[in-house]
């Protein structure tokens, strides 16, 4: 499951308005065919990696998929469960269920009334890779994600505001993935101000995946974006499942306090500033236990002298 | 040499006043004994690793020994190149030359002259492991480590102060062992008088390696400690080869302005504080340029939840 949850990395963002879902089909403990969610959608990961398959291989296959196979009929395209049925591999794994109303459970019951041994797992990998559409069901937002680029002394900025460049050439172009990889991206009115931000990806290749661009302000949104008057207003983001919070400190101080970062980026560059500018605006914390076990590390690695580190909300 | 090197760093503190200094005697590709300065710095390394081995042995026997053996005689024992002419292996590999104007270099000629193979290495890993000595006597001044125990966005306490605790047990246990390797610790008069830190060595077994303790005032020590007046003025502290800083930002800032850091260890825990008080005071920067390339990424290690990060001085 945690190599067809990898797959479905390969359908984000792309895959909009779909979920990015992976599939494996697996006999004898060898995988012999695969997919994920196409561009748009469509055709599904199920339908990709069932395709072409022989009748006699599907006899003893079992096929490994991220989210439940949907129940519902849809303008551009089958259900999945249909497909399935109509190839009827032997064994059906499940990673998550889809929370969405029109399968919810379904796909899975429809599986297993035509005899296909159903088992779902609920594990991580594939609800970590299908975090944004879970978070957009369930929770009825988009999952943040939170950067900050700082110095090893937590400045974003000398005190003057000069910040070009704090980090190097590879955590940029880190930074531009994560943007191809989101589907909106945030800025504060006041580094819309001040900075001008292009908010594009400059990467060879995918600048026509640069995202669409979000400010939060009070006033009116910026020509060219769309403004939201508050961090809760992100859940009017229609088909962002992944936003991604760029700065000032302001806007990180309002999304930290209204509790809506569910993932933390920190570029860490080896330089100490001093009396700089704060990633992070005021907390109004009351005390340094409500700021502890909220933040787990998921991963680290070192962007040339720069450092990486993600750390996810506990939930 | 690496691994006399590491040996080496099994002497410090303890062999104050001298430098602590690792030895391996190698015959055969194969290690047949091995040293590093005892306590109180007698006996020496190389003396520790000679002592019992067969003339036919030595004959054949390389001495690895990660600082040039000393060439005058003191009150407290035998010179080192002598106990190594009287023992007379076939071959010497020194690591680093002694800047010590009593041996600088002698040591290695009269080895020479008496028909022993003498290489001089140079190499990283043994300079490192001397670099309290070797800063002593080149700069006159001992190795300075700074450390800054922050959130994941600089601070190292909240507004109100309150900075018990930032960091988990792992990392405080981690502190204390750094303290027992220190010759001496310095605060700041802020942080003396803010928190009375009592500076000393917390670890099982470990009490008694409690280090002197420095303040950086301008007015008078405080009873029990040494006080000095600037940052330059560690020059004069007599014996004292690593020093261990523990902040304020103030101190912080004053120790990185006069470019007398050399080690910056960074503990980091899994908080954000937002409006807290900041790790390092004003450095007054001039601009980014500045402060880049200052700064070595040598070691990162988890310490429970935190995360530890060694950073050196590029000179
Ligand atoms: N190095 C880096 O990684 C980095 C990244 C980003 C920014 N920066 C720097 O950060 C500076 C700007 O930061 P900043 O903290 O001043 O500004 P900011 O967070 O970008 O923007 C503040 C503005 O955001 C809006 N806002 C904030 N909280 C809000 C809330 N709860 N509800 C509604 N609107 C809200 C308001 O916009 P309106 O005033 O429009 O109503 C407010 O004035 C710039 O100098 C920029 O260069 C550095
Ligand atoms: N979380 C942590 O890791 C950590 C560690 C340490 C401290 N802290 C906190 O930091 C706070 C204190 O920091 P701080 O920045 O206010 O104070 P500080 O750096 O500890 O001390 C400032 C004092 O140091 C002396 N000083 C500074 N620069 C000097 C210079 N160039 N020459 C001579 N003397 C100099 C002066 O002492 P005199 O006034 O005596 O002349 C000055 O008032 C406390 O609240 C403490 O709890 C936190």
């Amino acid at each position: 499951m945690a190599a067809a949850a990898r797959l479905a990395g390969r359908a984000r963002p792309l895959a909009r308005p779909n979920p990015g879902v992976g599939a494996l089909v697996v006999v004898d403990d060898r995988v012999i065919a695969r997919g994920w969610t196409q561009a748009g959608g469509r055709p599904h990961a199920e339908a990709v990696a069932l395709a072409g398959l022989s009748p006699e291989a599907l006899a003893v296959a079992t096929l490994y998929v991220t989210l439940e196979p949907c129940a519902h009929h849809s303008d551009r395209g089958p259900a999945c469960t249909d497909l399935i049925l109509a190839d009827t591999p032997q064994r059906v794994v499940i990673g998550q269920i889809d929370p969405d109303p029109r399968t919810a459970g379904q796909g899975m019951k429809r599986l297993q009334a035509a005899g296909i041994a159903v088992s779902l797992l609920n594990d991580a990998a594939s609800a970590d890779s299908l975090r944004g559409f879970l978070t957009r069901q369930r929770e009825g937002r988009p999952w943040v994600t939170l950067k900050l680029a700082t110095s090893l002394d937590g400045c974003i900025a000398l005190a003057d505001g000069t910040s070009r460049w704090i980090t190097g050439d590879a955590a940029r172009a880190h930074v531009h993935a994560q943007r191809a990889r989101a589907d909106a991206i945030l800025v504060g009115g006041g580094t819309w101000r001040a900075d001008a931000p292009r908010l594009d990806v400059r990467l060879p290749g995918l600048e026509a995946r640069s995202p669409t661009r979000v400010v939060l302000t009070r006033a009116a949104a910026p020509e060219g974006t769309t403004g939201i008057p508050a961090p809760e207003a992100i859940a009017a983001l229609e088909g962002v499942s992944y936003l991604y919070v760029e700065g000032g400190a302001e806007t990180a101080a309002a999304f930290l306090a209204a509790d809506l970062v569910d993932e933390l980026h920190l570029y860490t560059a080896p330089i100490v500033i001093g009396d700089g500018k704060r990633a992070v605006g005021a907390l109004g914390l009351a005390g340094l236990a409500e700021a502890h076990d909220r933040w787990d590390l998921r991963e680290r690695r070192q962007l040339g002298s720069d450092s990486f580190a993600a750390y996810w909300r506990t939930r």
